[in-house]
């Protein structure tokens, strides 16, 4: 059967949604997008992304291919799609690529950022999407600590119980940890990542913010490999997936809010 | 009878509430801050703020006053009245003042910023507090049009016809439009506002910065004073309350997101 490929963008707020992945409970990034698509497509349509969100995570640029059979221009896609998606998800551009790409296995890095609101009262602005930790971070030790992670490494340590990956190396190309204000930022970019593995990150990271854990413990958490050895998972609200790399060929939009407009493209 | 005086700053999402001022309908930010106080205080109590705000306007750092004969420490205070608010508002400060101190009457400066998102895809993310305008806009032609707007004027034309000031002359110390990627955000600094000013403002700029309209409509509306010539009145979404500034002898802290922990104090 002759069929079209496409890769589409699509922009979410985790909040209000049980994560990327379909299951039976709703509602799920994935089900909202392949009924949307399914009612353009006027058929039932599959998508494949390029990395599974947890529920509470947002993302400002996840990947997803699907195929179809239907003639449709880019256009057409993208106002029918967005006409039947629910307000907290937006698909950001479409299209047609060859059918050697897919989502997932081609993509070869994907960028994360975390971002913890550092103050010892409680947000009110922006509450969903930050998480809060009200003991004073040191930026420059949790920045120190993390450089531990760069390059490849075995992951082990850091990845959930339920993890299904049959390996746990991974390699970290840039890790870091910055403060603008009372934000404290972990941005993240990896070949990819195991099960829960950046808010096991971020569980480790905070006690050597707080003081509680020397620079060195990241170290000796990872060449540990002992997932009970390291921090508690962190809350996911924290977390959004910003970018996903693909070799040069297929030439897609990459970061995290790509415009029509913007005077500074990325 | 012998008080005390207590300023507090209060961030607040306007999102859910119904504007600042108690009425019939509930929640409003007042009514929510008068209650958790009146808990803390074992006595009804009055709040007065340094300017209200519509339904749907955020703030970063309100300000409030009210009149107390119980003994708190500051910390009490803090803890008991957060710990009686939705979690849509935050106490973030309070600090006795000297009884001539009026959180609407002493303030001598008021900040407000504006964001719109600049896309045409709808925002998914942060879309509560954001209005999305799809056309392109000239962030310049903006930040030139405002700039008419600098200095003491009558702002006739840009109040709401519920306004129930009885003189429409106010100072704008400083107004500048600048794009930040799809952002486009206003920032503007005032002795004071009149009823739906900003809202008014933008709703006049967005034509210029789509074209519609040259950058000297600013300076003939203005000068025209008739509310009728003036665009529409833009959405609340975009809006938040940012700083206000009292006399320096009140020492009281000033910003957006005061941090007992930021390494860069505002």
């Amino acid at each position: 059967m002759c069929f079209m490929r496409y890769a589409c963008g699509v922009e979410y707020d985790g909040y209000g949604f049980l994560g990327f992945q379909i299951q039976i409970q709703e509602p799920t990034i994935q089900s909202c997008l392949e009924k949307a698509i399914a009612k353009v497509a006027n058929q039932p349509t599959r998508i494949h992304c390029a990395g599974r969100t947890d529920t509470g995570v947002s993302a400002s640029a996840q990947v997803i291919h699907f195929d179809t059979d239907v003639n449709r221009s880019e256009f057409q896609w993208i106002m029918g799609i967005n006409s039947s998606l629910p307000q907290g998800i937006s698909l950001i551009w479409i299209k047609q690529v060859t059918e050697d790409f897919h989502a997932r296995f081609s993509a070869i890095q994907r960028s994360y950022r975390y971002v913890i609101f550092n103050r010892w009262i409680r947000p009110a602005i922006n509450r969903h999407s930050i998480t809060w930790e009200k003991s004073p971070l040191d930026v420059e030790k949790m920045n120190n600590a993390a450089q531990y992670l760069q390059g490849e490494n075995d992951f082990n340590a850091f990845r959930s119980s339920n993890c299904q990956s049959h390996v746990s190396i991974k390699t970290i190309n840039f890790i870091a940890v910055r403060r603008d204000d009372n934000y404290v930022i972990l941005e993240v970019a990896a070949s990819g990542f195991l099960h829960h593995m950046i808010r096991n990150i971020i569980g480790t990271l905070l006690p050597v913010g707080r003081g509680e854990k020397p620079v060195s413990w990241l170290k000796e958490v990872l060449e540990g490999k002992d997932r009970t050895k390291a921090g508690v998972t962190a809350p996911p609200n924290g977390l959004s997936f910003n970018t996903v790399k693909y070799p040069k060929e297929f030439n897609l939009p990459e970061g995290s809010i790509p415009s029509q407009y913007s005077e500074h493209e990325e």
